[in-house]
């Protein structure tokens, strides 16, 4: 016996997904709830797949389990396919599982010919309805079912329109659509040398091969593709009889939301446009009313809808989307399918429907993904005014949406003005062809960021998403001219000082001024429900990345219960302290390196007691001096066409020799790849009294805090280990400075030491790191980096992107987490970290930590904490609940 | 009970190294095989531990059970320790598991006071001797049990000599030693406020106490550390009767090898003196006599020093180093020990003991240490030449022993200067500040390399050993001044032509030509036997890493059986083949690169014919491009340097336009970190035109060679690997090539396909990997690189060496291989590979390769081959054999 391939209907049910596709089972679903659904049958997925297999023919049998079920579909309607008296019209619409642009929509009206035309014009007494419904079928046949590009129908019918002199199409008379019609098949047969088929079972036949066919369509492949949707799933065929929104003023068509899907009222929320059909929402030719209206008209329909409405929502126990018609006074539903929604409605629905008791506060918490909620801590633009602005000619390019967050300022072409104009109170957006640590000082006090190239993990992207800054990253449209002051950008010329506007969301770039709307956690009450709820729920704990005292703040207020990396390096970029620095770096002696450094020790000490008290009661993880020495000087380049120019010019032979002599230190300091050379804890173990001087600031900072009862949990971390002997080294003369300060101050204080694991030897040897560490915290930037051999510097402009583009990658390593290689190397670091030390405390601090899957992965690999930028705290939250309650509910992502 | 700390010699064996020493069981040894030694005892290591343990005390029973072994040793010398009449003398002399410099060395004589003194005289009725013992007695133990700095000592003797105007020792009275011995006093009582102790058992005491103290010493403490050896092994301490030499010409001393240490020969080989101590002979008061002239005078006692000789390499079944002493006709041994010997000997000794039956062919294998005969195969200087510049003041400075071999040659600064000369016959040394890819043209053509900047793993380095050529690199004392050409070192001034000499086994370079020795392997036969024996025993293949056909040649004339790397790119830096790579890389359409493309590929095809042929028989995997793009073009720094000339000059718009846009482009490709961005595989992802060249090249190389009937067995391998996509990718366009030139041709060619695995994500995932790969090669250079996060071209000069130095790390990871972090991630490769792939075929092309510790360790995680420089190969093939036969006999390395 055949398969079954065909199903009607009522033989269906919602945990049919993979085999009806969520169309069909919407269907099954009202069909079986006794609501008012066409009479109708679903061909399977498992068709479709068996379709290709055996070289694109019907699988064994299913042509005639079509006809079985269209008799029964006959009998129900009381009509018959290609009866010439009383006609059966089939819409044929595809239905996979996940709903997916770019297949086979729908064809109406399937079953229309000459003979049955005449049938449906008697039937109905509306010849005009007749041959309108007939047009429209040879359009959509020719167009969905043949694949005939829509704009020769519609140049036809355009062409039509004019020659009456009329704009709509409803303006058009029987002998026009009648003509049109005749037309159409003319396009038909030129196009692709086939008589539209008067045989209505021979359309249907092609219509389901078309479903069939569209699968493979390249839009959808690509789709598919993009959205990591499997390819193997195959699409269902939803076949049912039509029934009509266009029979008149007790006829009409709709579409509704059983929420508000923008903001998740709790109000039905839809559009309805009486004597219509769907197409002709869409088509805009009469404006529709709100469905609310449709009670003053037909209030009984309109209660029946309602009921229907609730009754589904109950059912499916989510937010619904539906489709509607009412034909001569009687409500069909056509469709019901959880309702697409923004972020605030999603946390609105999820919190309302827990409080309402329709769903559980795990549900409510798996409800809302995590990266939804982004959207909804970073400022943003006004959609109306943005949408001004596009069509006022104001957009200038598109860059990469580097870090989200919408920003308005005056642009500034350097770091320097930027932050002057910055603590001046003006709005300031920094510009830059790229950036680099010596611009930090001015990016602190920028609203936002526009670089020309660079990815979205370059220096530009990182520091600004640390910060909560909007950036829009290699913006290789950008012309700038540092020199004059100012950037030519498509045809625009931009000058310092003028306003443009970024949304680091979109990667779009503005001229002028676009009013910004800024969301406050505090005042979403609903969010902040539910991430209290979501609180209750981890496993993991959220911590976060601030190297200031605002920083530190706001990542309090986002819910933050520790800073898992506090940068120490960027405190040295500020202007005042750079000139020192530089000072220390360029000693030829320990002595004068150590006279430098000892102007910094209470400049440090004072920044640590600003994130130390920010923090109180919260540990505080601060990492000592990371990068390279000769990022602190300036660029060798630029030293290089300095003294060039001096030599030849000739006539300033004291400053040659200085900037020579400065040239000659920098070139001797520079390494080939600095992000492999002379950093991290290299730098403590040839220059102790570096990071001795900087715990020593830690100590003293504490000490000084817990004087005055502030209650503070440092922890020393070493970074860029990868061998134990490193970290023993710095720990014990590290250990030696804390002994020192805490005698000298007699006093204690409570602290942890540990190393970051950001290198692929740490984490295969982190049993014998585990000896000499307390903690381990995931540098999973760097170790990205060495695991993958990529450099973040230059692999997004150079092959990364290309990469992602061409699944080469499935993502971007940098942004989400490879699970099989680096994080096969966490694993192995977090399991030989505690056989040595059981208590072991692990987290990551990479920009990972912000990610949902990231954070998944973390939780499954039972670190303690995720550490995060200050506006992805709420986001990581979200996320860790939802790893644990996955793990608890054995839920996997489906696609 | 206590322990027993204290052996007669007669009690102890040569299993008992550990507790009595090398020098102690040698003389236990001696003595069980009834062989003169005078008596004695050793105290064990364990009681110098026990010392230790306890705080510098004598371990219990120790000090009793040293004055029972005395009694016994009295009784059988019929002496007596301070007795006034017949006074029994004493030698005190330290002996460790391994002998080691800086450890307290011998104390002769002691037992000697005023009374015991006159005893003596009165025996031996020379008072001359008498205080000339006890002057040597006061003396050794002022500086050798005091640790009162000799000079204090040597400046009195040199005093009293002057005083009376003669030159050696033995011109001076029995007055003036008198007096001498009386001075010597006087310096011990000052310098360490002490009387020279009349006390006969307290001179023993201190001088055993003075042993143990040396354990701890600073020398013999930075010895272990820096070789290796266990700080808690201990030291014995041997205490035996004195017996004399120096009694008049028919006593006497000497030293003496079982063979010839130098060239290995069976014959007796050594030094005799008559009438003399041990310490004479190292005075070199007068000139000793070969051991053989004994003969002319001392028949008899030649004759049983032969046999006993003889005897002792026979019980020993090695060379042996011997001390003995001739008393009034007497033989005494007093030392037997494994002897040093030069490589030479090392190999001969081996050999010829195997084919007289003493040791098996397995025993002689492992008596060579494959590091050993890495210089037997590259030219080296005639040491007397070397010497006498030393001596003339021809040494100009000493840099990083980066490759090992003599070169003599002209300088030149620059590489086409050098390819000039080279080309034209002219011995060549080109120097450079440091060399990158565009200088390789040259230093084909040079003999060797010197450079100022750079550590033992720059470019210069390896390139140098992959040539084969001498160099000495990062040799900071170099003042180049590449304008003038010419150089400034310590005072000299060398321009270009100059002769310089390199030494590359020790970094040393002098001025001049100094005369070379090039040894040829199939000239020393036992080596060749050696190795014909090893083979024989090894697992492991042995390949080269060959880029060019000659270096193939001297591979297989090595013994290599394959090649393991040949990199494709350096044949596109030759002078006529640059500008045309040029042109590729720089091509604006895909079009022009084709037409560059087109050019390369007859040249490459050459290339690999070549190389294809010279290999005939064997695989030669052939590697395709790696380095990134911008390496081919001029450096960005000489660029901006130009370009900002031209511009300040203003005197050439035309070229400034021109060199700009050079810039322009060359700042694009340019990479923050060129050693993680875009080169390996991501060039043909990327531009697959490129490697489809190469493909095509090598496929019609090898077709081209099979209709001339040579024998080919090519294998295309993709470099820097992380993701088995970009294998996929790769092996799918590059296997259409081949099948598409296989199909022009008509002709079928059996290769394979494979990958390097270098990157630490591709170890971790070569279970997916291995799908695409039919072989594997472990790039340990960039492996070690990425898995420690260490560059490579940076590291040395800035921080590994004081790395190691300071024993951070065990040993530069760039030349051992670092067992646990990246060996574990090539075991996991091996493993992960061949879970997929059983057959995989694995290897190794890192410089590692042609390390002995690193080929151990590829023999045990299984690997199939290793692939060295060609100069390297016999060693590998010895190192191979080596881990083979210590693995069959659990010979673990013992330190």
């Amino acid at each position: 016996m055949a398969e079954k391939w065909v199903y009607l209907f009522n033989e269906g049910n919602r945990d049919m997904r993979d085999t009806l596709g969520g169309k069909g089972t919407g269907l099954a679903e009202m069909t079986n709830a006794g609501l008012p659904v066409p009479p109708g049958f679903t061909i399977t997925t498992e068709a479709c797949n068996e379709f290709f297999r055996i070289g694109k023919k019907f699988p064994e049998g299913m042509w005639e389990q079509v006809q079985q079920a269209l008799q029964e579909v006959e009998q129900r309607s009381g009509k018959r396919l290609g009866d010439a008296q009383n006609p059966l019209l089939l819409s044929v619409r595809s239905g996979a599982k996940f709903s997916m642009p770019g297949m086979m929509d729908t064809v109406l009206n399937l079953g229309l010919n000459q003979e049955t035309l005449h049938g449906l014009i008697e039937q109905t007494g509306n010849s005009r309805f007749g041959y309108d419904a007939y047009r429209r079928l040879v359009q959509m046949f020719g167009k969905i079912v043949l694949d005939i590009p829509g704009e020769h129908f519609e140049k036809d019918l355009q062409q039509a329109k004019d020659h009456k002199g009329v704009q709509a199409d409803t303006d058009l008379t029987t002998n026009d659509l009648k003509a049109i019609a005749d037309q159409f098949k003319q396009i038909i047969k030129q196009k692709r040398n086939l008589e539209f088929p008067e045989d209505v079972f021979e359309q249907l036949r092609m219509a389901i091969e078309a479903v069939f066919d569209s699968w493979w369509g390249k839009r959808a492949t690509d789709y598919r593709n993009n959205q990591k949707i499997s390819h193997d799933l195959g699409t269902a065929v939803n076949v049912m009889a039509m029934v009509f929104g266009n029979m008149g003023f007790d006829s009409g068509t709709g579409v509704a939301f059983t929420r508000d899907p923008a903001t998740g009222e709790k109000v039905l929320y839809g559009e309805y446009l009486p004597n219509a059909q769907g197409e002709d929402v869409v088509a805009g030719i009469r404006t529709p009313l709100k469905i609310s209206q449709l009670q003053d008209t037909q209030e009984q329909v309109y209660q029946q809808f309602v009921e229907v409405a609730n009754q589904l929502e109950r059912h499916y126990r989510d937010m619904q989307d539906l489709e509607f018609t009412i034909e001569h006074g009687k409500l069909w539903m056509l469709q019901t399918r959880t309702g697409k929604r923004t972020a605030q409605a999603a946390v609105k629905v999820a919190v309302d429907m827990a409080n309402e008791g329709l769903i559980s506060r795990e549900e409510a918490v798996l409800r809302v993904e995590p990266k939804q909620i982004d959207q909804l801590l970073h400022p943003r633009f006004d959609d109306k005014a943005k949408q001004a602005a596009q069509s006022e000619g104001k957009f200038l390019a598109k860059g990469l949406n580097a870090s989200p967050g919408a920003a308005v300022g005056q642009v500034a072409f350097n770091a320097n003005l930027a932050e002057k104009w910055g603590k001046g109170g003006r709005p300031v957006i920094l510009v830059r062809p790229e950036t680099n640590p010596d611009d930090v000082h001015g990016m602190l006090q920028a609203k936002g960021i526009l670089t020309q190239h660079g990815g979205a993990t370059s220096h530009a992207a990182v520091v600004a998403r640390g910060l909560g800054l909007a950036c829009v990253a290699g913006c290789e449209a950008l012309r700038i001219n540092l020199e004059e002051g100012e950037m030519h950008v498509n045809g625009h010329v931009i000058h310092e000082a003028d306003y443009i506007s970024l949304d680091g969301a979109t990667g779009e770039v503005f001229l002028g001024q676009i009013p910004t709307v800024v969301p406050k956690l505090e005042e979403q009450q609903e969010l902040v429900t539910l991430l209290s709820w979501a609180d209750g729920f981890r496993r993991l704990g959220v911590w976060a990345n601030a190297d200031y005292p605002r920083d530190a703040r706001q990542a309090r207020a986002f819910g933050a219960t520790g800073i898992g990396l506090c940068r120490t390096e960027h405190m040295f970029f500020e202007i005042e302290r750079l000139p020192i620095m530089r000072e220390m770096i360029l000693a030829e002696t320990k002595e004068t390196r150590q006279k430098a450094l000892d102007k910094l020790l209470p400049i440090q000490r004072g920044d640590f007691e600003g994130i130390l008290e920010a923090m109180a009661g919260y540990p505080v993880i601060i990492r000592l001096i990371d990068p390279p020495l000769h990022e602190f000087l300036p660029p060798y380049e630029d030293l290089l066409v300095e003294v060039t120019e001096l030599r030849v010019r000739g006539d300033n032979p004291a400053l040659l020799v200085e900037k020579g002599a400065l040239l000659q230190k920098v070139s001797v300091m520079r390494e080939a790849n600095p992000m492999l050379g002379l950093r991290g804890c290299r730098l403590g173990v040839l220059f102790p009294e570096i990071t001795e001087m900087q715990v020593r600031a830690i100590i003293e900072a504490a000490i000084n805090l817990k004087q005055r009862q502030v209650d503070v949990h440092p922890e020393i971390m070493i970074p860029l280990v990868g061998h134990v002997n490193e970290l023993k080294d710095q720990r014990e003369k590290l250990e030696a400075v804390v002994k020192q300060v805490q005698e000298e101050r007699g006093t204690e204080i409570s602290y942890k030491f540990g190393t970051m694991i950001e290198l692929p030897r740490a984490a295969l040897t982190a049993d014998e790191i585990a000896r000499y560490a307390e903690f381990f915290s995931f540098g999973t930037n760097d170790l990205t980096q060495t695991t993958f051999g990529i450099s973040r510097d230059d692999a997004e402009s150079k092959f990364l992107l290309q990469y992602v583009e061409r699944k080469i990658l499935p993502a971007n390593p940098f942004q989400q987490l490879d699970r099989q290689g680096v994080g096969q190397l966490m694993k192995m670091a977090v399991e030989g970290g505690r056989a040595t030390r059981p208590e072991m405390e692990v987290g990551i601090c990479g920009e990972h930590g912000g990610d949902p899957s990231s954070v998944e992965f973390c939780h499954q690999i039972n670190l303690n904490y995720v550490s995060c930028s200050p506006f992805r705290v709420p986001v990581a939250r979200l996320a860790a609940a939802h790893a644990a309650l996955r793990e608890k509910f054995d839920i996997r992502r489906d696609k």
